[in-house]
């Protein structure tokens, strides 16, 4: 039996002469790119060189969708009515459709990002905007969310493919909802252990709750960050502990609706 | 026999709670839409309204591609990086393909805009950015440019499919260059006059140039405007004129590379 | 004795080549201008010449401060940090400032637009940071908010002055706070009707609310719109009315704090 | 007798989560800051934090304004009308006076950025779009450019303060022009080299050009960058090599018009 997991992670977030994240380093390291659109981050062509840097090793595309925020970096919650923000997400899926092409790859899955992923993961109306975005331009392509969040029974409903993802470097609670960063311990920052967590998320499907608890989270992808030495450090030990273990790092293949 | 001419016009240029032109009334006479793909003008909202209505109409739908400069409508030259220009050009080919995509129709042509659109008539190596990015993203993409301008050559020789349109209120000089707005008589405005001219133009392929001679121009498409109660009636008047004399308005057959 | 009142609309919304409202013939009618500052609407030319058509007669000046949000003209809610609003604000009212000292002029008063408008009516900790960029810039900055609401209140505890507002084309619950738009009979349209409206409200304090009872509301200024021809009419009709009753329309004078 | 000069640097150039140099650093060096305005870098907190730490320092501080071109840094030509470009730098302007206001301290210049300080070097006609805005605004402002450039004397002409510069890591012609970064030796990297040639233009007013010949260069401030590690490096040796021969370096006092 072969056992494997994805790795994604944000990509492509420089904006013209600013830069963000190592990302040549990361795509060395994750089976899955997020990828910037324009709205909170990537111009045009950081936003082609980073699929092209991910289309010559093999990285699986993913549209890391927003809210027009790019001051904001797309983190801060917008009330955002649904047609506007069908548009919005159909829109920027487009684009980087248009750059895949033009880089000999294609879109195989769509992310959102920062504050309207966690909007979307509950919100039911703004879930369904983004849904419906999906289903307008491709409804082949496979919806990235929160493991365990209502958003991915709603677009499974809907009749989208689905993956669900964990955070890596996040604790969890005994509910399986992330520890929210305002209280002390929601970001583990020790690589060993995170590794060790990851390993037994991929292996036995059980991440250990902020209360010691065994959680049990069904998850397809596990999510790293590379905006900083310590958190490529923190993707490649997880990247090494995996596959130490025999685990494959490998695009994740979509559940079906 | 049977005569037809492609009539094309900028819409989708609004820009959220800004209106510009009355793209109904417009969509009723072109056959041909230009549609702004949010550099310029047009958020996403407004482009897939637009695109939705020039589908219902069967009005075929162009990449009207810009600088990215919307505070200036894309009218202030700016010297782009040739790499750069590449990059935005497949961005917004993209996102409208996309917003196609979910209204059910398609891109088959590319129109660049006010200042691209002129320096690229000329400037080879900005024009060269662009046939890049349309070879790039699909190369059975059209590229529409001013009749009689370089970047026709240029782009047929790169094996691009073109066509040339011709500006219905416009003077021409005897050499077949649009006269500069600068000069006095360069912009046209009796609809009547512009409408027998256009009449010529398509019937005979020839246009009465500034200095009274008789000027040979190959066009497949005229270029009308929407910005003004007064521009849409001369569309519609170039348009009935047209029709009266049994030439069919429709869109372009691209010529072959 | 003479009894005053101020008029004031939002004024300078256009951007770039798109144009919004009547603005020369709106400061032929009102005494305040609330001028966009670039965050919702307003491009430095066009802030300039409203300001220098504002100054030529006379109509005090506002900055109509916003969230950053161009495409959703700053009507759509944002959850700003309060550093960032603050910085935000201090931006906008020194931009239009520098518009004003270079057109000879000044800003008289500070008063937030759309979303934020309706946000720190009630909203302590997004109202403080207003607050806070106000005392910042320019203590002696008025903050025009709406009548009754908490925020002058607030400001006024903070040291501020302050002006109340009423809304001409606006229904009123008992309780003096606007019928939600979502109700039938919120935004009122017969300009004698609304005419008569304003000017008890001018001469009696005293304004009919929804359901027929009379509401006490303490307001020294009027904001009338003007971005249709209906809404001119009704601002003319609200200004002809107060003027034949012998109200002047004039600039207000802030309530001390 | 006491010999002073003036170490510049551009600052405040991240925009939200992007980060670009290193101010705090950067600010121990200098004597004045030419601060982001927000049309080609520095959004408003970025800006207000900048601003704040030069104050603590007694750093002067200059708009640095800029065409609007975010995603292009500033760095592209662009063919800007005169009267969109001079409301464009007094908005900048303004807006950061307003942030000085906040903080504190006040725009004692202004320094063009980018291409716009290319521009105006040469081109009288957008030079005088700039030397109007600061007459507009506040003709106290002295206009930094580059030592030796006619917009020099086209601003004195205009009854403008004006300070020259001369860069540090850049060579000269025999001519006195920058020697285009398109010739190799354009750029200087060697710390101790640079260092000396600013000691040497600091005492004697004089610096080798790139044919060995001794270029007479009237500059009473020196740019220093500070976006990576190695420019920290050379601005540090600079400061140090005239401190060490006793020249002060201290904010620079305008020459009169």
């Amino acid at each position: 039996m072969t056992c494997s997991i994805d790795l994604n992670s944000d990509l492509g977030e420089g904006y013209g002469a600013w830069k963000m994240g190592d990302d040549t380093t990361m795509l060395d390291i994750v089976s899955s790119a997020n990828v910037a659109c324009g709205f909170h981050a990537g111009d045009p062509l950081t936003i082609l060189d980073t699929v092209r840097a991910a289309a010559e090793r093999g990285v699986a595309i993913g549209a890391h969708v927003s809210y027009p925020d790019r001051v904001g970096f797309g983190r801060r919650p917008m009330d955002v009515a649904p047609a506007e923000l069908t548009a919005d997400v159909i829109y920027q899926i487009g684009a980087l459709q248009g750059i895949c092409a033009a880089a000999g790859t294609r879109v195989s899955y769509v992310k959102p990002h920062g504050a309207l992923y966690n909007t979307i993961a509950r919100d039911a109306k703004q879930g369904a905007a983004v849904i419906e975005a999906i289903r307008a331009i491709d409804p082949s392509l496979v919806l990235m969310g929160l493991a365990g969040a209502p958003i991915l029974a709603q677009a499974a409903a809907a009749g989208l493919s689905t993956v669900a993802e964990a955070f890596a470097d996040r604790a969890y609670t005994a509910g399986g909802e992330l520890v929210s960063r305002r209280e002390a311990g929601a970001v583990l920052h020790d690589p060993k252990l995170i590794a060790e967590r990851m390993l037994r998320l991929a292996t036995e499907g059980v991440i250990e709750a902020a209360d010691g608890s065994a959680l049990r989270l069904q998850a397809d992808s596990i999510c790293v960050h590379g905006d900083s030495p310590g958190a490529v450090a923190i993707a490649a030990g997880v990247r090494d502990r995996l596959r130490g273990h025999g685990v494959l790092i490998a695009p994740f293949t979509a559940g079906q609706p």
